[in-house]
């Protein structure tokens, strides 16, 4: 990863205070040196994290301060402790950090339901609050738990003849799921903007990025998607309906998207990223439900570990997702080779399997009845996955 | 698998048409002396096998006097030719039998999107058609794909004062999902059943049985059940209703539930049978939608297959599951070992994992909301499943 950029006003540190192995950094804070607007989004799993239940009730105010987090304990599952926990673990950030409690957020990724061990974290709290003389990607390397790499993105525009700066940083890596997954995603933005306005850039962002990578199907106690705006950049707050909200939302979304592939590639176990393509859906919820179908389809997935061109599992995970299809109208490309024109077999299995060679597979398929398309991110599966999830604890 | 028990004016055939690897049994034939009595229920998936949709056909007649059916192609995604394959099929075996083309159900399990080799597939369809003279359990190994034992059960009642037999075999082993499964079964019996009442007894077996195994959530082009009653036992024909009709039904569900056991043990490179029971759900569409969840989940089956206790993604899993819960409720057992309660970890994690060495593992949980329940049954991931899946057709 090379370095991001960072937003004007922010300032973040990463410590180590042995909650994964000893000497890997697993607390960081995030801090805004002016008041922020925020907006943020979190798992739809009925077992919420602490953290998560405490965030969902700050973010309300629309505006924080800090983001505190911790990785190597998912502090969910944890009951009346872990939410004093989370309580502590604000208190700590805010009095070095000269705020109040209620504008720091906290999030939590790892194990679930062990107490988180505060004896170790409340000190790393306040050593990262004191110090801040760290970097974005320094935080992102401290909440990456089975991620084999950093994962962080940025776009700089011009809004209002001010430049901007939006960054971000996400963790992966397993429980990745449509609907946020095990999965913290942190965005920093120096832009003015209105309240309304920064919550629907997360939301369509989240729709088109996060909401639409997958692992393994699993949805997690603990996901969160948290944007802080400070307006540092000395722009005039973005409103709704303007060409600066399109140009914002867009930024956005890139940034989300950007993390979003890194996530995908980066699953558990993977070799290669996967992009699902549905097209000529009767609309967008059949061509979403039909991409998340293949896209989580363990028969596609470990078809593409082995290079195998199976289109018949593609049709056959289309077809059992419940979206309309005309069987004899259905084309497949993967990597741009045909494989199936009006639902037969074109013979290029030997072509497509080679195309599959490379690091990325685009998995195209027309299911012949409408207009609608779209597009998920997924990786395949291998033994890898199997012994990274067979022996996390033990 | 011992020996199973024909019910009386069955006769059976299995042959090598050299469709799998050659030398192995591929192609077989049941076939009742009597006319029958039939019920049947096929695969959800909007994109059916052209031996699917001709058997849909077929059964609305509610009688049927032999089945076809090969191993090693699954005659899906082949479009007017496959449907004419199957004619041909019907028609081959008809002849041979002296029976209407008509009443001849057609079944294939294998590759998905080749054509039937019709030169090697009608050979031995007629070779088999004509001899007659093997074993339900030859039926049973002829329709083996990637199974790993023969699938065969049988159960003998008294109704109305006469032996009744009804036997059972059933193929898995990938694309094992609810409402049906890479997974043909088929069931005769020499009871005489009347047919509405035939129809309601496969319902509800399947229901209770391989509607509720699931090895990896795919569902298949070509699953297919259907029994055959012809009433050679002598019995007065079953009506709904009555004890007799009660019996039936039960050893029914006996015999699909022992094949669906099966079916979930010989889970593609499974170790180990699960069994996840949900308690205490709002309604049994909850219990099942949890149960289901948490048996389709990548990390709990990994974790089973690890001896992990990481009762953390069964929680995980039922939240996500869309079930109503109460998490401070939630108790978790697995074989026995009670490992959270109230919500909490209770510490008992390493007798948990001691207790999970055994074959079979059972994982209880209680949602604390309701009273109903259902049972799952599914297998653990191992690195064997993707092995098998990337290489299949390699």
């Amino acid at each position: 990863m090379s370095d991001i950029v960072a937003p004007k006003g922010f300032r973040f540190k990463a410590v180590s205070a042995a909650i994964k192995k000893p000497g890997r950094l697993d607390v960081a804070v995030i801090f805004s040196e002016l008041p922020t607007v925020a907006a943020a989004v979190f798992t739809t799993n009925k077992v919420k994290a602490a953290p998560v239940l405490d965030g969902i009730k700050k973010i309300r105010s629309g505006a924080a301060r800090a983001i505190v987090v911790n990785s190597g304990n998912a502090n969910a599952c944890t009951g009346p402790r872990g939410l004093a926990d989370v309580k502590a673990t604000a208190q700590a950030a805010a009095e070095a950090l000269g705020v109040k409690p209620s504008e720091v957020l906290v999030s939590s990724t790892g194990v679930i339901g062990l107490p988180l061990p505060m004896d170790r974290l409340l000190p790393g709290v306040k050593a990262a609050a004191s110090a801040l003389d760290g970097t974005l990607d320094d935080v992102a390397r401290a909440i990456m738990t089975t991620d084999t790499f950093a994962k962080a993105a940025s776009r700089t525009v011009k809004l209002g003849g001010k430049k901007v700066t939006i960054s971000g940083l996400a963790k992966g890596s397993g429980m990745i799921a449509p609907n946020m997954a095990t999965m913290l995603a942190f965005i920093v933005t120096d832009a003015a903007v209105e309240a309304a306005m920064l919550s629907d850039a997360l939301k369509n962002a989240v729709k088109y990025s996060f909401n639409r990578i997958t692992v393994d199907g699993d949805r997690s106690t603990n996901d969160t998607a948290v944007i802080l705006a400070n307006g540092a950049a000395g722009n005039a707050a973005i409103q709704p309906g303007t060409p600066d909200a399109e140009k914002f939302m867009k930024a956005v979304g890139e940034v989300t998207y950007e993390l979003s592939r890194m996530i995908a590639k980066d699953g558990e176990g993977a070799t290669k990223l996967i992009e699902v393509c549905v097209k000529c859906a009767r609309n967008e919820r059949d061509a979403v439900r039909a991409a998340m179908s293949i896209a989580n389809s363990p028969l596609v997935k470990t078809a593409v570990y082995g290079l195998d061109a199976n289109w018949g599992r593609i049709v056959c995970a289309a077809g059992y997702s419940g979206a309309a299809l005309t069987e004899d109208k259905i084309s497949v490309f993967i990597n741009r080779v045909k494989i199936v024109s009006g639902g037969l077999a074109t013979g290029k299995d030997a072509q497509a399997a080679k195309a599959m060679e490379a690091d990325e597979v685009n998995i195209t398929i027309d299911l012949g009845v409408g207009e609608a398309e779209a597009r998920v991110l997924t990786c395949d599966l291998t033994e890898k996955y199997i012994k990274i999830n067979a022996e996390y604890r033990t």
